[in-house]
């Protein structure tokens, strides 16, 4: 049996999140359905994480075990003709038989897209939360370094999450313009359940003048998620890399 | 009575083009009954040209007549929440009473965007056109060069076009990289139905070794649709500015 970890980028807008929630059809479900027919047996996908409805991923990681005979190297290319053209396998590797996308990962990079212009793009509503009024982007950075650190980040917990501890690690968090986008990034060991979209309406809030760098601490010593901002719309948000 | 020319922007691919030409749901027809409703009165909507299905546009122009008494530069700001989020009005303007968007244009703009590389992008599979193949761009930089001038296009026209003369001036026709993107781009004093299309899937042919640039000058002045590639598919297609 070989154990070989994919890289996949997908566009979500069409499934009902990674791993299947409720109704509807969950990226992993595709997978394995298709991965199946390519590999000559049934499978099974383990993925790094959940992404929910609508989130995006440039690198999403999961891993398989196969006794099928497809070389390693044909499985990107191969696969391109029997998925749909919102799931791209973009690499695929030979892995230890003891790797596992979710258990193995060391931390995790999210970037979160915010189209702040007057007036909305028609190609971007499914790419970025746009947002007509004008934001300080000064004040949103500066927020945003208050995470940095290790922290309980119950404030920014989504109610339903399964993780015991509510404490996590950020390396680094970031707001920037990437031509005319704004792009929030996180770069973490760990990141709870909405933690990702609870950060950026809140960070938004600060950028909108609703609350202060100050606020924002507050909120996070608070540890009350009442005192948090909105959750930011789900399809602004990407897993960009996955790191081990 | 005001005459008001809008620009406008559009993903098209939830559309069955500019103008509903069968069953489904046409731009035009969603501006007219969202316009309506803005301005308290029928309204009848002028385009510059049709888009097909799944075609898009930067800058397709259409002009309305108008009692209503909304303010010229309240019109695009006004509209973000009564149209849906794939059609966006950049730009709205009082014109002299004799403007028509269709007649008045004197050139087009059109890009063709094209992906070339082996892998597709699951985000881009609405929005251009995924060659996997190795596409010899300095031949059909070469090729472009050949429809500048005033030709008779027969060759590049599809059946059922609705002009009378095949005769059609280009000034000037590019092909290259943004980004990571090819970008096709015609301008033109007007274009045949497909035309286009047509064009890219011949010089495409030509990118990729099956015809030369010599051929594509033959095709041309052959004046014979059967001699000329394939039609381009309509989601690599963008009408980018209409000329007055």
């Amino acid at each position: 049996m070989r154990n070989i970890k994919l890289t996949i980028a997908y566009e979500g807008t069409a499934y009902n999140g990674f791993q299947r929630q409720m109704n509807g059809i969950g990226i992993q479900q595709i997978l394995e359905v298709r991965l199946a027919k390519m590999f000559g047996h049934e499978l099974k996908i383990y993925g790094a994480g959940r992404t929910d409805t609508g989130v995006h991923a440039y690198g999403q990681v999961v891993n398989f075990m196969t006794s099928g005979t497809i070389p390693t190297a044909r499985i990107a290319i191969g696969s391109r003709s029997l998925l749909p053209h919102d799931i791209v396998i973009t690499e695929a590797r030979e892995v230890d038989e003891k790797f596992h996308a979710q258990f193995a990962a060391t931390s995790k990079i999210y970037i979160y897209k915010i189209y702040p212009h007057v007036l909305p793009n028609p190609f971007l509503r499914n790419y970025a939360w746009h947002i007509w009024r004008k934001l300080n982007i000064s004040a949103m950075q500066e927020a945003a370094q208050i995470m940095i650190g290790t922290h309980d980040f119950s404030a920014f917990r989504a109610a339903g999450g399964a993780a015991i501890s509510p404490v996590r690690t950020i390396m680094t968090a970031d707001c920037q313009f990437v031509n005319e986008m704004l792009e929030l990034s996180f770069w973490g060991t760990g990141f709870l359940y909405h933690m990702v979209r609870n950060l950026t309406g809140t960070l938004v809030d600060v950028g909108l003048g609703a609350r202060t760098a100050r606020d924002f601490k507050a909120i996070l010593d608070s540890r009350e998620r009442k005192k948090a901002g909105i959750t930011a719309p789900a399809h602004g948000l990407y897993l960009k890399e996955v790191k081990y």
